[in-house]
């Protein structure tokens, strides 16, 4: 396949420490070429779920040929397998710990190799930092076009996380808040088709905190300022909002509950022709 | 005009959501030689005057040709107008909410034009990422070359902000300051040229919070350490500041209230020849 | 010597105001081609002696003939000179405040040059923003090649900083915990090497906070989650970790007590057999 030249970055390394740079020192030494773009450093220490999603998000906008790499690692130093990906005609470099699952899941004919081939790491690598020792150069190597197939083994069982779904009940569709976002809008993990599979021609009657809304709008200004409302975001995500304000405050949860909240979702009346 | 091929963002997005990093996958795919740069993604949620500032303070130390992307658009989705800008031999894409309007204001041969050629945004146009689905395509056609005056009709009326001017009254020159620094140093919004206008050849008498300083200093040395001081800044912009500390601590001002405070400067005696 | 073409830059100037824009449109503008990287711009204000640590840990990443700008600069204004060095294959630009002295000082034939020459600064320099008007455009020109040597005249004496450093004193072997990193980990400023020529054949045991460690670990993963370790991490440095958890919480100090704490390294039985 060929190769965009572009590396993304995504970390749980926040922008004091130097790790960061050191991961993109590494790159450029390998590929002077490389294009590289920051996703994020501001994943939550730790949060694979919430890393896992951000990739899921992001990659389908880059150009095909682009090496995403992802470090969430709190396994480093254990057993943990090192992981080169392609799928959809991009790559994915990272810890073997379920932060690419959803991208091998939902694409049968992803490729998962086992990084073991030590000539495309640095000379020494560390128990404690793979982000640079590993992970960055492969991906610099995998920039300027090496195979990945000759860099290990493929695996057939790579971890597998279990990201919260909806899910229908009795007469409720039931999903829940996977983030809020810097404008302070509810995300949900429920999906446009989802909705439309559950409501067919009904219109949906939303509850979620204190509030209770009875439309899908097309846009936030549907409703008046200040006024709350619920949309298919531009992911194609259910998204609880306020016009010109923060869902966040104006939803009655405590602002560190709010990820993970339920959202029930009901038919109300047939949609009637106006 | 020839381009630079570079980009610069200016957004309200934070560093923790997917947004800006979606924005930069959709340039590199249109354009891969796109050289991208990050003016800020931490402009207060809305904050269009805060853009509007940040902007006509950068651009002029881009080579011309860049193209400056400028996204806080609280009102993405109602009916604003989408808008392309040529002043000062560089590009501005943003919505038609007063962002630009101090650059087209200064700039008599200002070119605005309305975005509705649907040819340069991305095939499906959400209604609350036209950051990602309009702007960051249109500016990477722009980059490439493309032609302004081909994306839209020419527009005469773009929407206006009033942004504080400074003002004389009776004795005084009345500014107040716009924002507080890294360093704690509190930017006013009145220029060189205009406190020169007022004092001729007159020293200052200049009050803000409990500060009275009556002198114009030319470095942050020519007082002692912790000592306040009055300077133009390397924006041309009259600054209040304290030499190896924080003005904004010293100034006896709450640090809430510190931003639309009033400086008043008074006339002195004569400067004396010594 | 070949340039690399990459500038990295270091600042305490944060990720709201203008002014690392500033530098970046600048050195655009001089050279279009500059691959720029940020190392960080989160160093506490007037902190030189973190960011020393931070350029001495990043730099070796990078390809020589790289250019690093550092620009934590409290004496702007004053007297201190302008710097520019040549150490180990790469450039270094910025104050001469000891930022660069413990690369100086490592490094017997590195080239201090007082940089005077006033054709490659920008033709306007104010006497408050020297990261713009001054090391911008002369770490823009010496990516494109330019001679170090023709910017100004070589000097013998730098500023000097004197970096806490490890002691022995008795039986003991002390020192300090320099930084706190985003996982919570303490690092210290104890190098591998003078570890290891302290304890000999030995045993440690590490005193820090209420924590006495007796073992240095190979990786995280040799203690069970939620118990502490000491281990040599990625940069060579003696680091106290809790394994799945943060040290910083777990040690007992208090967090604004943390940095500057001492550590104390005991010899404990000889290693024996096994």
């Amino acid at each position: 396949m060929k190769r965009s030249g572009i590396i993304t970055l995504l970390t749980d390394f926040g922008l004091v420490d130097p790790y960061v740079a050191m991961m993109k020192g590494v790159i450029l030494s390998i590929n002077p070429n490389a294009v590289i773009v920051d996703i994020s450093h501001s994943i939550m220490t730790g949060g694979i779920a919430q890393a896992s999603d951000m990739i899921k998000e992001t990659y389908p906008f880059f150009p095909r040929g682009t090496v995403h790499i992802a470090v969430v690692d709190p396994g480093v130093g254990s057993d943990r397998r090192l992981l080169g990906i392609e799928a959809e005609g991009h790559f994915f470099v990272g810890p073997d710990n379920g932060i690419f699952w959803p991208i091998i899941k939902d694409y049968k004919k992803a490729l998962a190799i086992q990084l073991t081939e030590k000539r495309y790491f640095l000379p020494h690598v560390t128990s404690t930092f793979h982000g640079r020792d590993v992970f960055a150069p492969v991906a610099a190597h995998l920039s300027l076009g090496e195979d990945l197939m000759q860099m290990g083994a493929r695996i057939y069982n790579p971890v597998e996380i279990t990201l919260p779904s909806p899910t229908v009940t009795g007469d409720s569709l039931y999903g829940e808040i996977t983030r809020i976002d810097n404008f302070g809008n509810l995300i949900t993990n429920i999906r446009r088709q989802g909705l439309e599979d559950f409501l067919k021609k009904s219109k949906p009657v939303i509850y979620i905190g204190n509030l209770e809304i009875r439309k899908i709008a097309d846009t936030y200004f549907d409703v008046e300022g200040g006024e709350p409302l619920a949309l298919i975001n531009s992911s194609g995500l259910l998204e609880i909002a306020v016009n010109l304000g923060r869902a966040s405050e104006y939803s009655g949860l405590r602002p560190d509950e709010i990820v993970g909240t339920v959202v029930r979702v009901l038919k109300g009346g047939r949609i009637s022709k106006r």
